[in-house]
Protein backbone atom coordinates (compact mmCIF):
# COMPACT_ATOMS: atom_id res chain seq x y z
CA UNK A 1 0.00 0.00 0.00
CA UNK A 2 1.19 3.53 -1.00
CA UNK A 3 1.32 6.37 1.56
CA UNK A 4 0.14 9.37 0.65
CA UNK A 5 3.07 11.99 0.77
CA UNK A 6 0.93 14.36 2.23
CA UNK A 7 -0.85 12.60 4.94
CA UNK A 8 0.05 12.97 8.70
CA UNK A 9 0.75 8.92 8.49
CA UNK A 10 3.44 9.92 6.05
CA UNK A 11 4.70 12.93 8.41
CA UNK A 12 4.89 10.98 11.29
CA UNK A 13 6.70 8.36 9.10
CA UNK A 14 9.19 11.01 8.77
CA UNK A 15 9.56 11.94 12.43
CA UNK A 16 9.64 8.01 13.52
CA UNK A 17 12.74 7.75 11.18
CA UNK A 18 14.42 11.02 12.65
CA UNK A 19 13.43 8.75 16.11
CA UNK A 20 15.57 5.77 14.75
CA UNK A 21 18.72 8.04 13.78
CA UNK A 22 18.54 9.00 17.32
CA UNK A 23 18.39 5.62 19.32
CA UNK A 24 21.29 5.11 16.64
CA UNK A 25 23.16 8.08 18.44
CA UNK A 26 22.63 6.92 21.47
CA UNK A 27 19.92 9.43 22.27
CA UNK A 28 16.55 8.94 23.53
CA UNK A 29 14.31 8.13 20.46
CA UNK A 30 12.22 11.00 19.41
CA UNK A 31 12.42 12.68 16.24
CA UNK A 32 10.15 15.86 14.90
CA UNK A 33 9.49 17.22 11.61
CA UNK A 34 7.47 20.89 11.01
CA UNK A 35 5.32 20.79 7.84
CA UNK A 36 4.04 23.81 6.14
CA UNK A 37 1.74 24.24 3.46
CA UNK A 38 2.61 20.24 2.68
CA UNK A 39 5.89 20.89 2.94
CA UNK A 40 8.64 19.94 5.59
CA UNK A 41 10.50 22.58 6.97
CA UNK A 42 12.28 21.15 9.51
CA UNK A 43 13.79 18.26 10.25
CA UNK A 44 15.54 17.29 14.00
CA UNK A 45 16.00 14.48 16.39
CA UNK A 46 16.94 14.79 20.37
CA UNK A 47 19.94 15.83 20.54
CA UNK A 48 20.31 16.18 24.81
CA UNK A 49 23.62 13.75 24.84
CA UNK A 50 25.94 14.55 21.86
CA UNK A 51 25.18 18.26 21.93
CA UNK A 52 24.95 18.20 26.31
CA UNK A 53 22.49 20.22 26.91
CA UNK A 54 19.40 19.79 28.12
CA UNK A 55 16.93 22.40 26.32
CA UNK A 56 18.41 20.16 23.07
CA UNK A 57 15.05 17.87 23.03
CA UNK A 58 13.89 17.27 19.20
CA UNK A 59 11.01 19.53 19.24
CA UNK A 60 12.87 22.16 20.47
CA UNK A 61 15.59 21.83 18.01
CA UNK A 62 12.87 21.88 15.17
CA UNK A 63 11.31 24.91 16.34
CA UNK A 64 14.68 26.98 15.79
CA UNK A 65 15.54 25.84 12.65
CA UNK A 66 11.72 26.35 11.11
CA UNK A 67 11.93 29.81 12.28
CA UNK A 68 14.92 30.18 10.82
CA UNK A 69 13.66 28.66 7.01
CA UNK A 70 10.66 30.79 7.69
CA UNK A 71 12.63 33.65 8.55
CA UNK A 72 9.77 34.54 11.27
CA UNK A 73 9.11 33.16 15.08
CA UNK A 74 5.82 32.38 14.78
CA UNK A 75 4.75 28.62 13.29
CA UNK A 76 1.10 29.32 13.50
CA UNK A 77 0.67 28.36 9.84
CA UNK A 78 2.36 25.43 10.85
CA UNK A 79 2.35 21.43 12.25
CA UNK A 80 4.66 20.12 14.49
CA UNK A 81 4.95 16.02 14.49
CA UNK A 82 6.49 14.44 17.31
CA UNK A 83 6.84 10.95 18.26
CA UNK A 84 6.61 11.38 21.78
CA UNK A 85 4.13 13.90 23.91
CA UNK A 86 5.96 17.32 24.62
CA UNK A 87 7.60 17.73 27.71
CA UNK A 88 6.30 21.15 29.61
CA UNK A 89 9.56 22.85 28.17
CA UNK A 90 8.74 21.97 24.78
CA UNK A 91 5.08 22.61 25.20
CA UNK A 92 5.85 26.20 26.58
CA UNK A 93 8.12 26.72 23.67
CA UNK A 94 5.17 25.66 21.01
CA UNK A 95 3.06 27.98 23.42
CA UNK A 96 5.81 31.07 22.35
CA UNK A 97 5.74 29.88 18.63
CA UNK A 98 1.76 29.48 18.51
CA UNK A 99 1.92 26.51 16.47
CA UNK A 100 -0.94 26.14 14.32
CA UNK A 101 -0.95 21.80 15.05
CA UNK A 102 0.38 19.67 17.10
CA UNK A 103 0.34 15.74 16.16
CA UNK A 104 2.14 13.38 18.88
CA UNK A 105 2.13 9.29 18.41
CA UNK A 106 3.17 7.84 21.72
CA UNK A 107 1.67 9.92 25.02
CA UNK A 108 4.33 10.31 27.77
CA UNK A 109 2.33 9.80 31.25
CA UNK A 110 5.01 11.23 33.66
CA UNK A 111 6.65 13.73 31.59
CA UNK A 112 3.86 15.07 28.79
CA UNK A 113 2.24 18.37 29.10
CA UNK A 114 -1.04 17.03 29.19
CA UNK A 115 -0.74 16.40 32.86
CA UNK A 116 -1.04 19.88 33.16
CA UNK A 117 -3.86 20.87 31.66
CA UNK A 118 -6.94 22.94 33.79
CA UNK A 119 -9.53 24.30 32.88
CA UNK A 120 -8.27 27.20 31.09
CA UNK A 121 -7.03 24.77 28.68
CA UNK A 122 -3.14 23.16 28.10
CA UNK A 123 0.01 24.93 28.14
CA UNK A 124 -0.13 25.35 24.21
CA UNK A 125 -1.33 28.53 22.74
CA UNK A 126 -5.21 28.50 22.74
CA UNK A 127 -5.67 28.11 19.34
CA UNK A 128 -3.45 25.06 18.53
CA UNK A 129 -5.57 21.73 17.84
CA UNK A 130 -3.74 18.81 19.12
CA UNK A 131 -4.03 15.47 17.63
CA UNK A 132 -2.86 12.06 19.35
CA UNK A 133 -2.00 8.57 18.84
CA UNK A 134 -1.04 8.94 15.62
CA UNK A 135 1.43 5.50 14.79
CA UNK A 136 2.24 5.44 18.50
CA UNK A 137 2.48 2.06 18.62
CA UNK A 138 5.83 2.49 16.25
CA UNK A 139 7.05 5.68 17.98
CA UNK A 140 6.35 3.66 21.96
CA UNK A 141 8.12 0.36 20.81
CA UNK A 142 11.31 2.10 19.83
CA UNK A 143 11.59 3.71 23.21
CA UNK A 144 10.63 -0.14 25.05
CA UNK A 145 13.41 -1.14 22.95
CA UNK A 146 16.00 1.84 23.65
CA UNK A 147 15.41 1.72 26.92
CA UNK A 148 15.61 -2.29 27.29
CA UNK A 149 18.95 -2.24 25.47
CA UNK A 150 19.81 0.29 28.20
CA UNK A 151 19.18 -2.26 31.10
CA UNK A 152 20.21 -5.23 29.29
CA UNK A 153 23.25 -4.61 26.94
CA UNK A 154 23.58 -7.32 24.49
CA UNK A 155 27.35 -6.91 25.34
CA UNK A 156 26.71 -7.69 29.23
CA UNK A 157 28.72 -5.07 29.97
CA UNK A 158 27.02 -1.86 31.90
CA UNK A 159 26.34 1.45 31.05
CA UNK A 160 27.62 4.37 33.68
CA UNK B 1 28.15 51.27 50.22
CA UNK B 2 30.31 48.16 48.69
CA UNK B 3 28.92 45.69 47.07
CA UNK B 4 30.02 42.03 48.87
CA UNK B 5 30.57 40.29 45.13
CA UNK B 6 30.19 36.95 46.41
CA UNK B 7 26.65 37.99 47.51
CA UNK B 8 22.86 37.27 45.47
CA UNK B 9 22.74 41.00 45.37
CA UNK B 10 25.78 41.38 43.71
CA UNK B 11 24.78 38.62 41.07
CA UNK B 12 21.23 39.72 40.04
CA UNK B 13 23.17 42.90 39.96
CA UNK B 14 24.66 41.37 37.09
CA UNK B 15 21.51 40.28 35.84
CA UNK B 16 19.72 43.03 35.60
CA UNK B 17 23.14 44.62 33.55
CA UNK B 18 22.53 41.68 30.97
CA UNK B 19 18.81 43.42 31.35
CA UNK B 20 19.61 46.67 30.09
CA UNK B 21 21.98 45.43 27.59
CA UNK B 22 19.12 43.32 25.95
CA UNK B 23 16.93 46.70 26.17
CA UNK B 24 19.51 48.43 24.69
CA UNK B 25 18.91 45.89 21.28
CA UNK B 26 15.61 46.13 21.23
CA UNK B 27 14.70 42.87 23.16
CA UNK B 28 12.50 42.27 26.25
CA UNK B 29 14.96 43.80 29.12
CA UNK B 30 15.74 40.04 30.92
CA UNK B 31 18.81 39.01 31.66
CA UNK B 32 20.61 36.12 33.48
CA UNK B 33 23.96 34.84 35.26
CA UNK B 34 24.41 31.05 36.27
CA UNK B 35 26.73 30.99 39.15
CA UNK B 36 28.81 27.45 40.52
CA UNK B 37 31.04 28.24 43.52
CA UNK B 38 30.61 31.81 43.81
CA UNK B 39 31.97 32.30 40.46
CA UNK B 40 29.55 33.18 37.23
CA UNK B 41 30.28 30.83 34.52
CA UNK B 42 27.63 31.66 32.41
CA UNK B 43 25.64 34.96 30.96
CA UNK B 44 22.79 35.67 28.86
CA UNK B 45 20.19 37.99 28.06
CA UNK B 46 16.73 37.58 26.04
CA UNK B 47 18.01 37.70 22.14
CA UNK B 48 13.99 36.68 20.42
CA UNK B 49 14.55 39.04 18.18
CA UNK B 50 18.44 39.02 17.12
CA UNK B 51 18.05 34.94 16.72
CA UNK B 52 14.41 34.73 15.85
CA UNK B 53 14.09 32.25 17.84
CA UNK B 54 11.16 32.27 20.48
CA UNK B 55 13.67 29.63 22.49
CA UNK B 56 16.29 32.35 22.62
CA UNK B 57 14.59 33.52 26.47
CA UNK B 58 17.90 34.20 28.68
CA UNK B 59 17.47 31.20 31.02
CA UNK B 60 17.71 29.09 27.86
CA UNK B 61 20.85 30.43 26.62
CA UNK B 62 21.99 30.70 30.07
CA UNK B 63 21.58 26.81 30.87
CA UNK B 64 23.29 25.83 27.52
CA UNK B 65 25.90 27.98 28.13
CA UNK B 66 26.47 26.69 31.66
CA UNK B 67 26.49 23.58 30.71
CA UNK B 68 29.06 24.00 27.84
CA UNK B 69 31.17 25.70 30.25
CA UNK B 70 30.91 22.55 32.93
CA UNK B 71 31.22 19.72 30.30
CA UNK B 72 28.04 18.38 32.25
CA UNK B 73 24.29 18.50 31.73
CA UNK B 74 23.22 19.41 35.15
CA UNK B 75 23.33 22.02 37.22
CA UNK B 76 22.74 20.93 40.71
CA UNK B 77 25.58 22.68 42.14
CA UNK B 78 24.93 26.07 40.69
CA UNK B 79 22.40 28.83 40.79
CA UNK B 80 20.70 30.88 38.46
CA UNK B 81 19.88 34.57 38.90
CA UNK B 82 17.28 35.61 36.11
CA UNK B 83 15.71 39.27 36.06
CA UNK B 84 11.95 38.00 35.68
CA UNK B 85 10.44 34.75 36.79
CA UNK B 86 10.85 32.35 34.67
CA UNK B 87 8.00 31.31 32.15
CA UNK B 88 6.59 27.60 31.81
CA UNK B 89 9.77 26.66 28.46
CA UNK B 90 12.07 27.94 31.33
CA UNK B 91 10.81 26.16 34.43
CA UNK B 92 11.24 23.04 32.49
CA UNK B 93 14.46 23.70 31.18
CA UNK B 94 15.97 24.36 34.67
CA UNK B 95 13.47 21.40 36.11
CA UNK B 96 15.87 19.01 33.42
CA UNK B 97 18.67 20.79 34.30
CA UNK B 98 18.02 19.65 37.90
CA UNK B 99 19.09 23.17 39.42
CA UNK B 100 20.10 24.15 42.62
CA UNK B 101 18.99 27.31 43.30
CA UNK B 102 16.72 30.05 41.42
CA UNK B 103 16.71 33.43 42.27
CA UNK B 104 14.49 35.73 40.43
CA UNK B 105 13.43 39.30 40.23
CA UNK B 106 10.13 41.15 38.85
CA UNK B 107 6.99 38.34 39.27
CA UNK B 108 5.47 37.44 36.05
CA UNK B 109 1.86 37.16 37.01
CA UNK B 110 0.65 36.22 33.30
CA UNK B 111 3.53 33.90 31.66
CA UNK B 112 5.31 32.74 34.90
CA UNK B 113 5.71 29.40 35.85
CA UNK B 114 4.30 30.01 39.42
CA UNK B 115 1.12 30.10 38.68
CA UNK B 116 0.83 26.57 37.62
CA UNK B 117 2.21 25.28 41.29
CA UNK B 118 0.59 22.58 42.19
CA UNK B 119 0.07 20.01 45.56
CA UNK B 120 2.89 18.27 43.51
CA UNK B 121 4.68 20.90 43.87
CA UNK B 122 5.81 23.39 41.42
CA UNK B 123 6.91 22.67 37.60
CA UNK B 124 10.68 23.04 38.71
CA UNK B 125 12.88 20.31 39.68
CA UNK B 126 12.07 18.94 43.51
CA UNK B 127 14.99 19.85 44.67
CA UNK B 128 15.37 23.32 43.56
CA UNK B 129 14.95 25.67 46.03
CA UNK B 130 13.97 29.46 44.68
CA UNK B 131 14.03 32.61 45.97
CA UNK B 132 12.11 35.45 44.72
CA UNK B 133 11.93 39.31 45.13
CA UNK B 134 15.40 40.40 45.26
CA UNK B 135 16.30 43.80 43.47
CA UNK B 136 12.23 43.12 41.89
CA UNK B 137 11.50 46.83 41.71
CA UNK B 138 14.75 47.68 39.84
CA UNK B 139 13.67 44.38 37.48
CA UNK B 140 10.27 45.58 37.11
CA UNK B 141 11.34 49.33 36.17
CA UNK B 142 13.35 47.97 33.12
CA UNK B 143 10.24 46.00 31.58
CA UNK B 144 7.90 49.19 32.15
CA UNK B 145 10.03 51.58 30.92
CA UNK B 146 10.68 49.42 28.32
CA UNK B 147 6.95 48.54 27.13
CA UNK B 148 6.28 52.12 27.96
CA UNK B 149 8.69 52.93 24.90
CA UNK B 150 7.17 50.78 22.67
CA UNK B 151 3.93 51.86 23.26
CA UNK B 152 5.24 55.71 23.07
CA UNK B 153 8.42 55.64 20.87
CA UNK B 154 10.27 59.04 21.28
CA UNK B 155 10.38 60.06 17.99
CA UNK B 156 6.27 60.21 17.44
CA UNK B 157 7.02 57.29 14.80
CA UNK B 158 4.57 53.81 15.72
CA UNK B 159 6.01 50.01 15.96
CA UNK B 160 4.14 47.41 13.55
Amino acid sequence: MQVDPFSPDYFMGEALKLARQAAGAGEVPVGAVVVCRNRIIARAWNQTEQLNDVTAHAEMLAITAAANHLGGKYLSQCELYVTLEPCVMCAGALAWAQLGKLYYAAADEKRGFSRLASAKGTLLHPKTQIMSGLRAEEARQLLQEFFGRLRNPPSGGTYV
